[in-house]
């Protein structure tokens, strides 16, 4: 995504764009932090007003007893399985093959905790019942992602959770769920946050996806669970001085933005039909089921990349800042869909999807 | 340091205090962001303008090849040792038995990364070259602290310092500088940064210690070194999207303080002096090397919780808003001095301790 490809240069210079809230600028702080006197005392190792209220705040939107704040989803969830492998005295635990933690972390699960992970499922599909129950391994606790995001962000029905839930308790397994975008798959399920974290023994989300804060995570579980929490933040070098910028703003955009899940969920729904309805083009899902989707395009990543900034030139109109190759002459992108989305004249949206199609069919 | 005890109550109401820049407050945020453009890109991932010229910077200033920004010390420090496990392939390091990984990390070193502490010297001493040199133990890195905190910020001669790292270099031993308060000790040395971090493989400094910024830290050492600490950044869950608020504010009050160090010392060893010349009272080292040092008095911790408490609401004075037991009959606290001690008007402090002396005596 450097600024120097033409692709990205011209999604940049675009006056609209389809994807996201904002661009990640000082002002996201700035913004939040209006309203915030000065006066206001600083958390201090994980202590004080501003960190003790925003963690009950979490825990009882989340249903469960106790949250906490970490500076990142990454250093939360793999304290969340090392706590639950320590409590069983089995390092291994199981979870899809694209999940961030098997894909994105340089390994941190196995170079810092030594725990082995069971991949479960095609990486193509969402982990159903039958991976769970046909596991041959013995692990501590099981990770679900929802919604799936490498995937598109698919979800399983929310039967199949219910069963996996019950037979993981039934089993002695742990359940962790990253929802690292758990606000937007609520209007899909129509069920709380609680609802859904009560299928599971510990719950992390994140600030800086739908809900569009800085940075910072909160995981959530019993009060033991969040104790120990602690002590592990405090060995991976988590537990700082001071963790408020990132916890004003989460608490700031929380409000702003966790109940337009819903808007977010019919725009992309909305725009994926746009999409669908182009040569060559699908989405995955095809209906979303949450805020994001993926845009697979069967043409070569060159090509499409010229038809794109052609569109951006005339249109005014921004699709996505880069492009990702599929295969030889497929390629694909990922939407999220947040604030900017209304504000795109739905006339000049039209326009720019006839001349996608036009340009791909010519293709 | 909770609200409800008498001391921190009573110091928290003093119109002048002797220690530290400022209450700990959301206004130092807000001071470091009034002059950044909100237009301004965030850093994203480790990438971006804002956390690479920082880096830059920092790099330039201790005289190292590459610095990479961190969340913490705690982070940084931990992930420095390892790397140089991990090239001689040891897990065995050394530092002083009051080094911060040893009592303030919840045993990270070992639970995360299994490397195996040496403990050096006595714990009221500072490591010098003959711990070094009668180390029966191979080992992969010795960190040293300067100045070492927990004994009051004490330092050895810089021949010393020198002479440990020409042993390190000849046995092979790679030397680590836990530099938290590396800022504050260069006008005693009467060197640059960039002098003493040559005597060094690997070097932390931190930016909410005597700099007063929120929290953060830097790491720096060759190319080689930092390409691999940013890896275990990754690892630890400290390679956030967005590090710029600790970034920006780190900077801001660099600029502001670093060459303020001299004029801290300065103040230190006058308020120190004022502390020596009080009955029972004494501190550590009895002139410092730096801007901080530890108060020593012969009274029980609630006899000398009266006698401040009085002084406050006397004198408007705050000397402290903490003590801690040493044994029975004598207790402690740390002064680290900042932008605070310069407002106090000196005749108003002349009176604070000649009260402080008057009732000890009487005691």
């Amino acid at each position: 995504m450097s600024r120097t490809d033409p692709l990205s240069e011209a999604f940049s210079q675009t006056e609209y764009q389809l994807v996201g809230h904002d661009r990640r600028l000082v002002q996201t702080l700035k913004e939040a932090f209006k309203v915030v006197k000065g006066e206001q005392h600083s958390d201090m190792y994980g202590k004080g007003k501003i960190i003790e209220d925003f963690q009950d705040k979490m825990a009882m939107y989340l249903g469960k007893e106790t949250s906490v704040f970490f500076p990142s989803g990454t250093m939360a969830q793999q304290i969340a399985l090392r706590i639950w492998c320590d409590e069983k005295g089995l390092k291994r635990v199981a979870y899809h093959p694209l999940c961030h933690l098997e894909i994105h972390e340089e390994d941190g699960l196995k170079e810092l905790h030594q725990i082995e992970p069971v991949l479960l499922a095609d990486k193509n599909s969402v982990i159903q019942l039958e991976d769970v129950v046909n596991m041959e391994e013995e692990i501590a606790c099981l990770l679900l992602e929802l919604p799936q995001r490498e995937i598109g962000g698919q979800l399983p029905d929310y039967e199949t959770l219910e069963e996996i839930s019950s037979f993981c308790r039934e089993k002695g397994i742990k359940l962790h769920l990253d929802g690292a975008r758990l606000f937007e798959i609520l209007p899909y399920y129509k069920k709380t946050a609680a609802e859904v974290c009560s299928l599971f023994d510990s719950v992390y989300v994140s600030f800086y996806k739908g809900i569009g804060g800085i940075a910072g995570a909160i995981l959530a579980g019993d009060n033991d669970f969040a104790e120990k929490s602690k002590v592990w933040k405090r060995r991976h070098g988590g537990d700082l001085i001071s963790l408020y910028p990132y916890i004003i703003s989460a608490d700031h955009y929380f409000d702003q933005r966790v109940h337009k899940m819903e808007k977010y969920h019919e725009d992309a729904k909305e725009l994926a039909e746009l999409y669908n309805q182009c040569h060559t083009v699908s989405t995955l899902p095809q209906e979303p089921v949450s805020n994001m989707f993926h845009v697979h395009v069967d043409v070569r990543k060159e090509e499409l990349e010229s038809i794109l900034v052609d569109i951006y030139k005339t249109t005014g109109i921004g699709l996505t800042s880069y492009l990702r190759d599929v295969d030889e002459c497929t390629c694909s992108y990922e939407v999220s869909i947040g604030d900017r989305y209304e504000k795109v004249p739905k006339a000049e949206l039209r326009k720019a999807f006839q001349m996608l199609d036009n340009s791909l069919k010519k293709h």
